[in-house]
């Protein structure tokens, strides 16, 4: 069997970093010739995780067909998230929980997606389904991922089946979930030792709405001032950023994890679709609050979406 | 929670039938509330098995709308297959097994595939996963749709998956899986008490390729002679479908179920797409032998996708 590349979506967070790591384990144990790779260095709160776990990074690519014929996405499925040259590429194996958008194969493959909140979860049930035992170090990074992406169950993406899976995961990682939880997001909150740039690119995903290009960006803190007093420059970045790579409205999303609201920062056109998908009004600033918004999947797409498209 | 409908492809087979049965019955196992219909009525092979298992058929609709909002697709994911108004509809559910195209969601969902003969072959693992037992008429239906789809074991969309659930299931059913599958597709096969209308129609399906509408139907014979004989009835029939739906080309694939080898009936162009696709000339009459073909998905979607796209 031909080998084959596992890997995450672009600006990779920690479930995209953790899941290819875990696929790939469960693959490898079935008998297939993987490899985890990433399209992006890990951010500061996988670098926690994977320090945590004694885990090394994986590999970063810029492309795939250089080195394989097929590949195995987890955690997207959306071409414009995947390694710039999938076009070229064979997808055998989706694990995912996102929506599907403009995914299109010649052959069947397997697909596997659930609503959950972290494709971890998926994968901890698909460990289970097939009876291979989850390593402590495997089951370390599930653990992360899932509180990674559910702000430690917070978020209104959770599910039971994401609490249930963090029960028995954090058994088998031997770590007291709750106190990791909080030391996990906050190693990923520390705002001010990154740039403009990287701020506004670090969590960023691209989307097709309504024949728009969208880019929406997510920056996690423990204190939303920590972002809104850069504003006029993180506003200059994607301005220029959106010039460069052509989308109509650029968001960032700034997410207090700790009480779970947001404030989002607009930039590009259109605007009123912005103030209308939720129901209020963009200071002269180009903000609008959030109360209560944590996940950009369950609680910006769709409403961005339902306006748009 | 809502109602929701459970149903397989328009011209339904004997797979999208019974896997719209045995899915609705997995689900109501695990608490959804649900009902298996149908978007057109059984075939001769389908009636046969509903039959042997004293199973009726379901209930045939034509819109989904006016009864729900939610609904479980089987056996297909691409809405020109679906129901009429799918895009009005809340995809929750997908169980398949053939390529994705043209399927786009707004929301995250439930979303099952592999590349195996058969979409009851993956339902079959999934009542495993869920340790939901299967009653004996529903492991009839899903060895019937197993038998159907592979052609008894035959086709080269085969998997060691199929063969294994087959086995399995024969058991359950407490049938001669050999002895019933030659008997169920010869009752499939009664080519000479059926219309012309209702042969190139009875298993198609329409698909996108390089912008073009190509509709693609399957007939099953024991004897190829029996559907060419007719075939300039068959082509006129063709003609005047295509015409009123706006098909560009309309494909006919005869198959011996018995010797494993189709002849193709083309009406419409692009012909010349359809010559290179198969690495042939087509006779005088608009006909080209494909030995060895029995799949339309593996061995007549991809080669025709690859020179359309």
């Amino acid at each position: 069997m031909a080998k084959e590349l596992v890997f995450g979506h672009q600006s990779p967070d920690t479930d995209a970093i953790c899941a290819a790591i875990e696929y790939a384990y469960l693959q490898e144990k079935l008998g297939y010739d993987v490899e985890a790779v990433a399209l992006g260095e890990p951010n500061e709160e996988t670098k926690f995780v994977l320090n945590q776990f004694n885990q090394k990074a994986p590999r970063v690519i810029k492309e795939a067909k250089p080195e394989v014929d097929s590949v195995m996405l987890v955690d997207h499925n959306e071409p414009q998230q995947s390694v710039s040259d999938i076009d070229k590429l064979n997808v055998t194996h989706v694990v995912d929980h996102h929506r599907i958008a403009n995914f299109n194969t010649e052959k069947p493959l397997f697909y596997r997606a659930e609503p959950v909140g972290c494709v971890s979860t998926v994968l901890f049930e698909m460990f289970n389904e097939k009876s291979v035992e989850i390593p402590q170090k495997i089951a370390g990074l599930m653990l992360s991922a899932i509180i990674s992406d559910t702000l430690l169950l917070k978020s209104p993406t959770t599910t039971d089946v994401d609490k249930n899976a963090v029960k028995e995961l954090a058994k088998i990682a031997n770590v007291d979930y709750e106190d990791y939880g909080i030391k996990m997001l906050k190693a990923g909150t520390n705002v001010d030792a990154r740039s403009d740039e990287d701020l506004i690119d670090g969590d960023a995903k691209s989307f097709t709405m309504g024949g728009k290009s969208i880019r929406i960006d997510q920056i996690n803190t423990v204190d939303l001032n920590d972002v809104l007093k850069r504003k006029d420059n993180l506003k200059k970045a994607m301005k220029s950023e959106a010039e460069s790579e052509g989308y109509d409205l650029f968001l960032v999303i700034a997410t207090n994890v700790l009480d779970s609201n947001s404030e989002l920062i607009v930039v590009g056109e259109p605007k009123d679709a912005v103030e209308k998908a939720f129901n209020g009004k963009l200071s002269e600033e180009d903000t609008i609050a959030l109360p209560g918004v944590v996940s950009r999947k369950k609680q910006v797409v769709p409403p961005l979406t339902d306006i748009l498209d």
